[in-house]
């Protein structure tokens, strides 16, 4: 399948305009932050490459590139963690994506069990923050174990 | 000002540890979500290199990378848009965080006007997606010409 977007012609028309030009990083990536449709929440930050935009596109379904499996990866297609595009919103100069979504299955979006990929937060004082985190979300919703198996950890040092 | 940051050294203390092990990409940079701290609502996506991010820790005010000027950029520090930040949370495997910052003057943080640069959205019927953007916020709050003036506009084509 061919992935095919507009051109970008003018600054003018990017960030004014009202036809998707998306801009592609020199990886062929663009950034994706997706919430939850209903509390608002960040879920997760991943990447799109034109077919995966494409895919999420025609199907109204979270379809991203996996850089640690180097492919297309259609959201909860082996986890159940399926995710339904309920809005897609971009950027001014429309280098980046956020995606709306509804959770299917565990209603969980983490590979560790979370429901959020951000379940930590860097403690503070008064403005001044540390390397110290703490863990926001308690306990995982779900044992990656029995979700993932073998599966290798897409987690890189 | 030399930033250092704790080294990874296993997946393990990465995804589940509590201490900030930040990953920089190839270009030595980190992707931050940034969110109104009061609404949740997502207003831009930036990065930071260390120094930025230190200087955020540091600080408590939001500062980036700037990748059309190659400098550290003090968010506001022309504009007047400054972002004093509330919270910070960080992702699975510490590739990404999230800024939760309240917005000081005009309170707005997009260079087009807007109060979040996310003020477009894609239409669509029936969960599919068209090329086709609507404009979700309807007037600007204010005029970039007053506030930039000559600056050189930051996005690129």
């Amino acid at each position: 399948m061919k992935a095919k977007f507009s051109e970008r012609k003018s600054v003018q028309e990017v960030e004014e305009g009202k036809i998707l030009q998306p801009k592609f990083d020199d990886n062929n990536l663009i950034p994706v932050i997706t919430i939850d449709d209903s509390t608002k929440e960040v879920l997760m930050h991943g990447y799109m490459n034109p077919e995966a935009l494409n895919s999420s596109l025609e199907t109204g379904q979270a379809h991203y590139w996996s850089r640690s499996r180097q492919c297309v990866w259609k959201k909860g297609e082996t986890s159940g963690l399926k995710q339904i595009i309920r809005r897609i919103l971009i950027d001014d100069d429309q280098d980046c994506l956020i995606l709306s979504v509804e959770l299917l299955g565990l209603k969980a979006s983490c590979h560790v069990g979370y429901k959020s990929c951000f379940y930590r937060e860097l403690l503070s004082k008064d403005l001044k923050y540390t390397h110290n985190l703490e863990f926001t979300e308690k306990e995982k919703v779900f044992d990656p174990k029995e979700i993932y198996g073998d599966t290798p950890n897409p987690t890189k040092l």
